[in-house]
């Protein structure tokens, strides 16, 4: 077995095939307990091409497992539907030819019903599989299995940002669902936790499950540095604006600048003005903002701008991970279902920053690049990351939109940035000297 | 009441209040007729620009006559939504400010089913101001709810020639209906009609409903001219491709040559290589083509480059309506369920020119300009023709999806000459002196 | 022969090789003439794809006396240089490939000087063989010849027209050619001149040369109208642009009143507002505007919403032929020197309107189509015309950039609506009836 | 003084004003040498939107002294002509607007002639400046006339990769210069040079000029890895090609492999088949592949795949900067007058890697990032790196068209992973593990 492979199997050993069934079964519930607020016309939108309708995302994580379980397990599984492989590879071109990505929109067939049809017919050979003692999966099957799983949960936060965005492109603004405001008073001054300089190990150990993009877990020096114990809060990101953040070119990277000028952005994507008011569109409708809760759907450029402007900058992404060091993998996650950011009641009692996962992705200043001697797994699931290692930005933590049970300390999430869609945030550093 | 009003209400003296609201009533029901075989996911795809989702032609038509009979025939009439005004307005500047067109796919909101609801309020304040003798609609109103019936019609057409293209967009080709195949043998050789030259009238005489483009009536001059006996067949069409019609730029406008080259164009919209053999999607799905059958979904670029191709032209507009002189309006109109052109048995026996009405649109080599005289009525409905009379060419005759009753011998429909997705087709015209 | 080739020869009945050579030297040395202020840097630049650089227009001119009379007259005659006919090709598919239209600006070779050398090497053989009695050109190259003139004429014009924008892209403003400003007064109100209604003959009677776009000669109805007698000015477009022209969409057509967002427009091309008052940059640079003198470098989508505004509209090309009936073809042409359009003195005592010719092209409202019984000519020359006959307007009279000896009663010359580099005005018509 | 402002400052003291006079005369006087095969023709072209024309080369590097030096040393300086700032700022918003740099190409003017006067007048006040013992420029102004002979340096390179590509563009292919084609026989296999594993410093340490991202110098942890002895050679390459390289998505990014759909890509930019044989354009024209010359005008992404398909991968900047150690910094350079990558005779003899430094510049694995404690320099100078810092990836060692003086072990350049126009080649590395 080569190292890569190990990525994806370690952590089989730990899985027994009936406790993947378990999770197997809870993960795709909650997928469909997702879609459960939406109508079938809400399914089939594309509301620009980086996001997919709903129904695009229910068929594809089941193709997913079709694909790469079933008809690999079972010597003679037919596909469910001859089509549906051309219609739900997503970019896989070791498996084959993909229809195209921001045409998505196009398409009423399958229609809502059909796929979740699609689904209980894969869910209910994947259980077969995972139960039946005798059909004793391959660990490496298992393994894809688990991976697959994750992929699921992938899924289920596009699919909560891709109808925030469909619905925000509708002047009824309509509502996700119903939740109650919470609040928990005032911005707090920042305080900063010190970190002193040292050579330590990154990247995943190996234990339990990871993509492959978290190894090798290797070495790397980072000098002294100061990490905000909270993340940027809306009340906080008003005063840049009002201090001309969008005007002054010189809190900006170059492509960002452009960006302002050129998509008119004046403030986070889902914030409005009305009536006088600052509100954000939220999954609930139309809120007031809440001063003092995180800022959301920033992108890099305007993480990286509100930095500037504040004489900071943002973390690196080996600095997010020595910080997570002991953290509990705690928070506002998509379980929750505030499906928003929340202030926090305090500051963590013991030193350490608080609101590190959930919440928000907290933007960090690391380029999405392969760690020291990564090389994508062999086949078609090599394609899953390392292909995307290029002009994008990692983010950390996860948020109110992620699966609990899928952050990691280790976890490395990935988007362009100019993305806004995302429920990505501002967690502040400093190096030590400029204290 | 000035000229140009006159066009819209001259023929209302002849229509009772009664008569319209049965007019009305068997309009709005074919609209949701045509519907039946929809699902919600259907509804809401815009798979073009041009096109638009079922939904909003079934909202927006609806739209026409809360706003420019309800609201000014009912001094209390409050709007059903405040927002329908704003989506479902499509392009009224004097009424206000319209959603942007290109974005109608990206709404799921109001649903097909709140859409339907708003169908029946609507339907139900018409057909009390109808029906209740105490109402007494002013004639001028009376005149706008027969130009919504006809206003609905033409979004009947609209309604099958969107979702042909949007089903055409799937790799799935979805069925609109199950039909049965016609075919009526083999094509004939052309033969040619005479007419000489003359000063003679086109245009509207204002007896029954007209819309204004087709006013003032007013004489013009035309030579000695021949007008094919019959329609352009797919054989013939076929040969025109063999024959490398689509690779010789000597047959094409300059524009069209450029389209070609552009967007690829082999053929005809909806023909498909399959198995060796040449088919064509209609709303029944894959089929085989039918060699007689009249060559259809063509833009004007391809008419003319094949009239060009042929040795002949297409005939002007006013060729046209004189040609049509006392033909009867008969023909394969969207009544018959056929959503397709057909073979005509045999010409007609008379001499007249065969299946000029139904079937397929037919191109005039005429622009679409305002005839002498012209100008558009006050107000919002004069925004209904008058503005586009700019790059658009004149169709002529009706297709398999148009309302048979919406049919006139003077009626000018017009598209720009690049549109392939409308129910268009051939007719070939000579000048007496290349005989 | 031909009835088509006709338009072509006949006029060389009149025109001996002599006169011919007399009329090539005198033409292509004004072309010299007019690039005479420029410097080779100004002569390589596209300012944008519908224009092109002065060394091209220099080059291609050459290019077709070289192909269509040098090629066809000596039996050995090389090519001045293998690549040119790929370089300086316009759009003659039937000669050969043609290099990128928009993309003639990225080249700076073969230098200005060397087309200098091109243009000196086709004309010593272009003098040869006409001076040459031995010669003997057979009449159609004769024809040829003639038609080369012409069309270096037009490039001539258009070589004003392309140099005037490329300067204007430039923020120093520089000026071509230093010239006097002349004014003659102010606006007078417009007179109107009746036409009673006829049968009529309009295009080319086939004595003199003339394009075939302008013939078959042919009749055609006109009904009663009225022309004005002069040109809309500058002062009167100024009132229509200062009570909301360019802000109100009743008076543009749909396609007009889109291009008004997209672009920005809120005045003629070539205004500009400048320490409070408002200018025009000339090919003399930047000048206060002349109120009296003619509106110029509007788009049709920008007369026709003036004629609108103004409560009347344009006048079709065949009224436009019909009034310029005996009028003498004299006015502020190329010749001139001035190269802007002037105020008139006064009208033309007789009656007949002032300024037909010369100053701005007119716009008609008549789209660019076949005369009825039009067929292009057969080979390379019969792109000439007939395959730009699609979403282009007619306009006539020639304009102060047009050589004198041009301009015709018939000539139809052709731009999209929405094309304002050329000098191109407004002239007001009203329907009898509307008086 | 803060620390960033050392970055520019130190190496200051240990030039005098004369030393630098010396050196500025000498450099600007490189630049006017480089033009002197041009015609003023070339001189205004732009190809496209990232590269500019060679006379805005020479007016922006003059502008720069102007505005950084001569306007604040002089208090009564007055600019040479008022529009020059904003024609010929770059993008320091903090000095000013700027004219649109993908309309660079749309100017006539200033003449070449004219830019050549602007750079006598800035040079003769620079010299007089220098030279004058009186005038006693201050230390930070002294740093800017360093900046800004290096800046000058830098566009010299922009000079011939910008008109490489001009000349490109052009189907006659000109030849910029006539150069001697030089060859060394065949390639050898590839000698891997192996680094152990380090905690060790990179970035500038102040001793000489260097810009402000290569500092500050820091502490990085490099695994151990293995560097290849040579470039990759156009015979390797072309055996990437004949294998599929282009043809297989597994060797990509995928953000690579949609542009090689896009923009057809198949070779190397400048690489043409003529005759059956592969050749490429150089500045001396069209030639044959030297086989064992290094492959040079490949993006990023062609790099990448190249090592995908090699079984290795491209070093960190890291990497190459360790390995750089000690190598002497010498090659070939702009100075030799070549301006292409030649064959190198054999291996440099110690164990080094050869051509480390000149030929091409080598794409690293790093992304363009702030080194660790990085901020920019305050003022408009800031500008001049750190806004660029993303979606970039660094390039090392010089070109064949970079002035050898200009280059050094720690020199950051930096480009985004679609640019081929710089003369970018490939330098293979592996990590230890994977021997």
């Amino acid at each position: 077995m080569s190292p890569r492979e190990a990525t994806f199997n370690e952590s089989v050993s730990s899985l027994s095939a009936h406790g993947l069934s378990q999770r197997y079964s809870a993960v795709r519930g909650f997928t469909e307990d997702l879609c459960e607020p939406l109508f079938p016309e809400d399914c089939v939108i594309q509301s620009m091409p980086d996001a997919s309708p709903t129904r695009w995302h229910l068929a594809h994580t089941t193709w997913f497992f079709e694909t790469f379980v079933l008809a690999k397990a079972i010597a003679s599984y037919k596909p469910f539907h001859p089509a549906f492989g051309f219609l739900f590879n997503s970019y896989y071109n070791a498996v084959g030819e993909q229809y195209s990505r921001p045409e998505r929109g196009l398409l009423s067939r399958p229609r809502v019903e059909e796929i979740f049809d699609y689904r209980k017919h894969v869910d209910s050979k994947m259980q077969e599989l995972l139960d039946d003692p005798a059909s004793s999966l391959p660990a490496d099957l298992l393994a894809v299995v688990e991976i697959g799983i994750h992929h699921e949960q992938q899924h289920q936060e596009l699919i909560l940002t891709d109808i925030k965005h469909v619905l925000w492109c509708n002047p009824l603004y309509p509502v996700y669902h119903e939740s109650e405001r919470e609040s928990n008073g005032q911005t707090r001054p920042i305080e900063w936790i010190e970190y002193d300089e040292r050579l330590h190990w990154i990247g995943h150990d190996e234990r339990g499950f990871a993509y492959d993009n978290e190894s090798p877990r290797h070495r790397t020096f980072t000098d002294p540095f100061q990490l905000a114990a909270r993340l940027v809060t809306n009340e906080e990101y008003r005063d840049f604006i009002e201090e001309g953040g969008y005007q002054r070119p010189e809190y900006w990277l170059s492509a960002g600048w452009d960006l302002v000028g050129k998509r008119g952005w004046k403030a986070p994507l889902y914030w409005i003005e009305s009536e006088g008011e600052r509100k954000h569109f939220s999954l609930s409708g139309i809120q007031p903002l809440d001063p003092s809760a995180p800022v959301c759907h920033v992108s890099y450029f305007e993480a990286n701008a509100y930095a500037r402007w504040a004489g900071v900058r943002l973390p690196t992404e080996a600095e997010w991970e020595l910080a997570a060091g002991e953290v509990p993998i705690e928070g506002n996650f998509a379980e929750s279902g505030r499906l928003q950011p929340v202030t926090l009641p305090s500051s963590t009692s013991d030193g350490a920053p608080s609101q590190l996962f959930g919440d928000v992705w907290e933007w960090t200043t690391s380029p999405y690049t392969p760690y020291p001697g990564y090389s994508a797994v062999e086949g078609a699931l090599g394609e899953y990351n390392g292909k995307f290692m290029c002009n994008q930005y990692v983010l950390r933590g996860g948020s109110c939109a992620t699966p609990g049970s899928h952050v990691r300390r280790t976890y490395r999430n990935f988007f362009p940035p100019d993305a806004r869609w995302q429920f990505s945030g501002i967690r502040l550093a400093r190096t030590a000297e400029s204290a």
